[in-house]
């Protein structure tokens, strides 16, 4: 029904996560209207992305350079190591600035229904990179979820023996939340791990 | 923070009608770990698209050829014309595919509130057609809005003279709907526009 051209289009935008037919045909119909220039800067950016860009072959960060800024930056504090599972994650951790260790980003989350087992997740890279290098913590910051706490336990277990220090964020009650609408288990893990006030 | 490379992908999925700046860097790395057959595809899709598509010079449906199947399909009545808000409406239409006239897309439903003026839907276009056409019938297939309704109405002035059958699609309660479920407006025009049960 549709011309070659806009199929194609409309099958392209199906690629990407979270869009079916329709939205796909919307975004399509707005493309075609777009500025030409807008439209060769989208095109462009697609394969520029393609080309540029890979993960650190050290942290697994995206990056457009050999080693990504971060590795590279003599700076940083080799000491400590901070696990992410995502690297938008280290966009929002550099923001707050606070932190001046280094990261390693994971593949995905241990997830055995999911068939997403410890082979899976990259933690052979993970593991190799801290066997050589002389991390004195690990903090895990991976999402408070079950993919989260199992993924978290399998590592403590797999850097035993290391000497390394091994915590996780905190979780609990979220800054001007109100306690009334927190669910029942991050109000248990807000108990449970409850600090001293000093 | 990011790559260059990567900052322009999120800025292209901005440029995208409902895409903010979340939803654009869920995108933009989800293309970075896509195939490259499939980047490519989804690259040349936009570039093709741009290209080869335009308006039907006659209906202003998106095609890819000189004149629109449609338009340029002997076999049509082309004796009715039916007014549609968006070429999205044809391919609907053509499915059910008991219509077999021609078709005319508006650039826009009147809004004066939002400075849609009626010399801004095309208005021009759709009456010079017409004016040169040997229409018996015009069907006005526009969503039954306020900006529908207002369009509705000025098409209809318009072609007053014309010795032009003016109607509307039927609104009214949908098929299988709960009438409990039914806003007030749209009980209140399907009381009004009740049919002899024949």
């Amino acid at each position: 029904m549709y011309p070659d051209a806009l199929k194609d289009l409309i099958a392209s935008f199906q690629l990407l996560p979270g869009i079916g037919e329709k939205t796909a045909e919307r975004l399509a119909f707005y493309m075609v209207n777009i500025d030409e220039e807008k439209a060769e800067f989208f095109s462009n950016s697609i394969v520029n992305a393609k080309k540029n860009l890979h993960k650190c072959p050290i942290c697994s960060n995206i990056t457009d350079k050999d080693i990504c800024n971060i590795c590279a930056d003599e700076t940083r504090d080799k000491s400590i190591l901070c696990i992410v599972e995502d690297c938008k994650y280290i966009v929002m951790f550099e923001k707050i600035g606070t932190y001046k260790g280094l990261y390693h980003v994971l593949d995905n989350l241990i997830s055995p229904l999911d068939g997403i087992n410890p082979e899976d997740i990259g933690i052979d890279k993970l593991v190799k990179r801290i066997e050589k290098s002389k991390f004195k913590e690990v903090i895990i910051a991976v999402k408070p979820s079950i993919e989260g706490e199992t993924t978290s336990l399998y590592i403590k277990k797999i850097l035993e023996g290391l000497n390394i220090k091994v915590t996780r964020i905190a979780s609990g009650i979220p800054l001007g939340a109100d306690i009334e609408y927190i669910d029942a288990m991050t109000l248990e893990r807000a108990l449970l791990d409850r600090k001293e006030i000093e």
